[in-house]
């Protein structure tokens, strides 16, 4: 390990990450982040106290960044191994994380009225911002003595770098993972399979352009459609970093405009589309899109879901589904939503029956395409598992006959794939099972203080109806500790987070935020963030003594 | 494939399933099924109806028996190969499903009073006996006017066919899947690894001498310990076979005996364990047991979840945990109850704390020792993919280093168990999560019908003190699709009857039954526990079109 490098290469995230701290500091004058909604006070004085903020977070950065690349300067010219790749990779996540908080704690945003954010939530917001995930700790984003309007800004434009960084660094130049490597393989034959230097660069470059101009274009569409200059940005880095962040209590449900709804749903769907398809069906042929397995599946999970909802929830009208037209509308918005791991909301999901939830729940583990901003476990590793889990029945009864696994038509790298697959869900299976027995058993009750409520009024009601009978189950019901949304919400939340989407059910619901955990629970998000994010591997190996050894 | 041979193996077993129905008929006789408890009614006169149900059950088997024979009587001498064998096993447990649940329905079995079983019910109880899960829907046991005794005993020796089939077909002579397989190979080596077919037949007949003796052993034994000779027969079926079918309401809980218990708890841990590991430690060493890899893993996990649950569970009061002696009885029962997949309670534990549920329902998919009587993935399944998980974390920062696979200092076959371990947690994990989505979306809300009541007082309550405020909230509680616990009492549902445990969460808690589910939940938990007791392979093959090919 080549520490030095190490430092150099850090010391430069840390400068870039202080660098773009600084567009966000227009937006504490006046008048410019005025938005769209007349009950939201625009401000009238400059924000000095996010100025603040957002320059004192500018010079740690730029101080501990100039201390790390000076630690590192005997490196230069230094050539950068996997090795060193991966612990950059790791850390500057970590480096993102903190600094990127600084902001937030800085300008002491609340939480609450009265309540300032602690540093672990604003390690939450920035992780949540970072990885795409859009999870939220601030109970009210309209207030601007709450959160400044440029500290909002520096929320969304997370999400923008976040997802920049993704189709740059782990789409464009490390292959994101076996699953994203079997895609481009499949997709580029040829000398573009592993990608000399130059040409690596060439790629990165133009996804970046290709990022940029989405999230331009839709940026205007926004703006057209009648959001404030202030939304309509926010929103765009929302959309297309299948982040999610908004600035308004009600998320995309604020505007309630269809054109809003259908725009960002179409951009969802190209967000979380692999970013080398994109790029091919752009510069090659647009048919490429309709010949790619994944993105068939992909949309054809979105319209079937869609319409098994449509069909299970039509009769719930207080879900939106009063017309066909509302319906397709609110649940193709939230499966795409959900999908994608954007987790924008236009209605409360929790509101549905319980096909709509159970399903959108078990949608959090399917993810976007391979090779997009999108988390979760992508389309394809769903594709190939199906298939695999088929070849391994057969082969129970015809032990000898050894098929290829295909993909589109051609065998795919087999044998690696085979196992690295299952591996991996059961891996994602049992962070996901380990974290929801940590919260469940850690997480004080009281986070369900309304739903505690309830079960008192509840007992109330039963005694005073029959004061002699059951009331053992009366104050059974009256115990904490048999809350069984307790065990539903904390496994959505560890879903949703863990899954970069944000919103989950319960008390994490789209309505809702996740302000009510305790710190302990808070700091668990963070690091499933991170995990989900990074495909878990990339962050666990930092975890392992024998990775730091020098050999 | 041989139809005629297969025709006449099914047309054995049909009329070995008869014959086994004899044995109950003596428990019709007034006096001998006379049980410990001063408020039930022994019979006074010969359960004549009881009676009846049988000789006729007897009548069909036989019958039908007789025709498959006969259809088949041309096979003789045929050599039986991989693909027939599979196919008796599979159909074996359908017929058995379907044969043995004709004297609950001949019977007219209650299962609440004026409601006669139906077919379907009957064959749920007779797949949870054979298959050994000890789920049921009949409501009181203790009236012989509901369940005739003799019919009692039939579902009780339901569970010794069952684990007598598992441990001589399964375990001696199938060796048990990929797991089992992998045990037997690193514990027996040299000759009887592959196992010639005269050597097979010694060791099922050892292994069928083990199980009938510990059988014997433990009916002793609670005969001595104040059960009468019904409740000790049944008892100890239930145990031996890790079945779980009570004579009583209150399961094993009626005797309130720590020696009961205590026994109870030794007795399931043996029948936990691997048969070949009991025969070696018996006609070997008894030191082989504690050599074991798996074996100290399950108690490992036993001792160490135990205290767990007794370290959080210790403030709980009301769910027996007052003392220390009290908490380890019923922690160490209820931990070794499941993990074994019994399934007997003693105590309520759906009343514990969400520390203990919550573990409860994850070592639900732990399961016993391969090549025992215990359901679930099996401890060495989970041993070995904790090993690969951290085999394959390993890699990715050192690709180039190949380590094997170990189990007790020696490596195992290496790329097929690395494959298909992670495979099968998998499949399990489809067929879970389907199933799930299936019963929360068809099963209907009544189930929930209490729950569903205390959601209208509340309503009433909260309109009451505050007409005004929030009256979308109090009609959303109303609302039956905004059920939590249907969620996760579903999920324990399906997670019970998959791994063959028994009781759940909630609605199917220890302290209730299966009775409220609709008529095509029922069907679905029949399919899931022949599914989980098969280890899902067996079956999933009979259902592809290309098994039944003629090539």
């Amino acid at each position: 390990m080549n520490y030095r490098l190490l430092c150099r290469l850090l010391g430069i995230v840390c400068v870039l990450i202080g660098g773009s701290m600084l567009f966000s500091l227009p937006w504490a004058l006046p008048g410019l982040a005025n938005r769209t909604g007349a009950d939201t006070p625009g401000i009238e004085v400059v924000e000095w106290d996010g100025v603040a903020a957002l320059l004192g977070s500018v010079a740690v950065c730029v101080l501990f960044g100039a201390m790390l690349i000076r630690t590192g300067r005997s490196s230069k010219g230094a050539a950068l191994f996997q090795k060193e790749a991966m612990a950059v990779v790791g850390l500057s996540w970590v480096l993102a994380t903190v600094l990127g908080a600084l902001p937030f704690w800085f300008s002491r945003t609340q939480i609450r009225p009265g309540e300032p954010v602690t540093f672990i939530e604003s390690m939450f917001e920035a992780q949540s911002g970072f990885s795409t995930t859009g999870a939220t700790v601030l109970t009210n984003l309209e207030n601007p003595d709450m959160v400044p309007y440029c500290i909002l800004f520096w929320r969304s434009s997370t999400h923008f770098l976040g997802g920049l960084g993704i189709v740059v660094l782990f789409v464009a130049i490390l292959g994101q993972g076996s699953a994203g490597k079997a895609m481009m393989r499949a997709e580029m034959p040829g000398p573009t399979k592993e990608g000399s230097m130059p040409r690596m660069q060439a790629t990165a470059w133009a996804f970046a352009g290709i990022y940029i101009g989405l999230n331009l274009i839709l940026i205007l569409i926004y703006r057209i459609e009648g959001m404030s200059m202030f939304d309509a940005v926010c929103h765009g880095f929302g959309t297309m970093a299948t982040g999610g962040f908004s600035t308004w209590n009600a998320s995309l449900g604020h505007f309630n405009s269809a054109a809003i709804d259908y725009t960002t749903i179409i951009f969802m769907i190209l967000a979380g589309t692999n970013f080398t398809l994109l790029y091919l069906s752009l510069f090659d042929s647009p048919r490429r899109l309709f010949r790619d397995t994944e993105w068939r599946f992909y949309l054809g999970i979105i319209g079937v879901l869609s319409a098994l909802i449509i069909f299970f929830g039509m009769r719930h009208h207080d879900a939106g589904f009063d017309t066909f037209s509302s319906s397709l509308r609110y649940s193709l918005f939230q499966v795409v939503s959900v999908i994608t791991t954007t987790g924008y909301g236009t209605g409360d999901f929790d509101n549905w029956n319980n096909f709509g939830r159970g399903s959108l729940l078990l949608l959090m583990f399917v993810g976007g395409c391979a090779g997009s901003t999108g988390g979760g476990l992508k389309v394809i590793r769903h594709v190939l598992f199906y298939k695999i889990l088929l070849l391994e029945v057969e082969r129970v009864h015809h032990p000898r006959v050894v098929r290829p696994l295909t993909l589109g038509g051609s065998p795919t790298e087999d044998q690696e794939l085979r196992k690295s697959i299952p591996v991996y869900f059961c891996l994602i299976l049992g962070i996901f099972i380990a974290s929801w027995l940590i919260l469940i058993t850690f997480e004080p009750s009281t986070t369900w203080g309304a739903d505690l409520n309830r079960i008192a009024a509840v007992a109330e009601v039963m005694e005073e109806a029959d004061p002699a009978a059951d009331s053992n189950v009366t104050r059974r019901e009256l115990k904490e500790h048999t809350l069984d949304e307790k065990l539903l919400d904390c496994a959505s939340a560890v879903a949703a987070t863990l899954n970069n989407i944000g919103p989950g059910l319960g008390v994490t619901g789209p309505t809702k935020n996740y302000a009510g955990f305790s710190q302990g629970g808070k700091l668990l998000f963070v690091w499933l963030m991170m995990l989900g994010r990074v495909e878990v591997f990339s962050v666990l190996v930092l975890l392992m003594p024998s990775f730091w050894r020098r050999f």
